[in-house]
């Protein structure tokens, strides 16, 4: 069972969010950044939010000292941040959060992508990881909120069985909160349309909506 | 209000499982069919069920006489059907279910459109027509399990306000079931893509499942 995570690009709301809720769920929590100083900084403020156990440092660093990898980098620095971490992470499971939106006026797309989705692309950059698509949708503002239970199922895509299962399991860990097995990596593209689909019903309805699959 | 639906391609499992829960609703509902005979037959199977009010005939009279018709056309048929129908359908409201899926072994793809979706090329064949995308992602076989209710929410996009608020108000017509405005029809695309997902999570886990929007 995974101990640590280390979350690359971890700075942004997604990735405090997710490191406050593994934290409280137990894990010890690395943020990683291009600079070892915002990682602190971005750990301090997930500490002043009452959690415990989460240090910020380099990305580097978070990618040698999670047993898990998260990627909450943007889609555009996917490329640049990671080809530097490939042997740090090695065959490590590696979740990828990561939905290329396209933002232009009244449209919310996908960017074009090497092999169809985001996830498919942190695959093909680090070949030997068990990339592992999930956590696209849960609302990232709602992640740093501690008091409110979270609601939303976590659609996990990989092509590695081990992958999704230490995955769905890492869902579990944080309360209401469900992996559902969304199948092949592939799947992932369109896991990742939804979080663009997701961003036109926040606008429409002024909510930070996710999805839940019914009937699983 | 509308009072009669049509549905165009209505024989199949989409088409009759739509035409039983909107009779069992109150409306009108012609099921249209290439062959008015095998229209009639999928009538009839829907009345066997228990529905009254469920009547079939040629493609054609359902999108005259239907207030609003729905598609539930292969996507490989639109152009064929929807190009001598034009002028019988006008400005009417046209609810598209369309998903362009692509089966090929151990994955399920979207076909390549002309305009991003399924959807869209509708409003590219029918281009006066209200064209609202909705009702995809409803597990055909459980529409025409009559005692049991159903669940999911459908997602509507759309480019006309009045076809997302007519749209809205005919999903409200099934029990349980809640139309979320999904925002323009562009976005149509990513709720096919959840079809496509949708079949991979059934035969993953053996089920027939839906998708809710959560914090909405």
């Amino acid at each position: 069972m995974a101990k640590s995570i280390g979350i690359i690009g971890g700075t942004g709301p997604e990735g405090k969010g997710l490191a406050a809720r593994f934290a409280m769920a137990g894990f010890e929590v690395i943020i990683g950044s291009r600079s070892a100083e915002r990682g602190a900084e971005a750990a301090k403020e997930v500490e002043a939010a009452g959690v415990k156990k989460v240090r910020g440092g380099a990305n580097a660093e978070a990618a040698a000292k999670g047993d898990i990898v998260i990627i909450t980098l943007p889609y555009e620095g996917i490329h640049e941040t990671l080809q530097p971490l490939e042997s740090a992470i090695g065959e490590k499971v590696v979740v990828s959060t990561v939905a290329p939106l396209a933002f232009s006026p009244g449209r919310v797309g996908l960017l074009p992508t090497q092999r169809g989705s985001a996830a498919e692309d942190i695959q093909l950059l680090l070949p030997l990881a068990q990339v592992v698509a999930a956590f696209q949708n849960l609302a990232a503002r709602k992640l740093m909120d501690l008091a409110k239970p979270l609601e939303g199922d976590v659609i996990v895509c990989s092509d590695h069985p081990t992958g999704v299962r230490e995955v769905i399991d890492l869902a579990a860990m944080i309360p209401d909160i469900r992996g559902v097995n969304g199948g092949a990596l592939y799947n992932s593209h369109y896991v990742e349309g939804i979080t663009a689909l997701l961003v036109s019903v926040n606008r429409i309805h002024r909510v930070e909506a996710a999805i839940r699959v019914v009937g699983v």
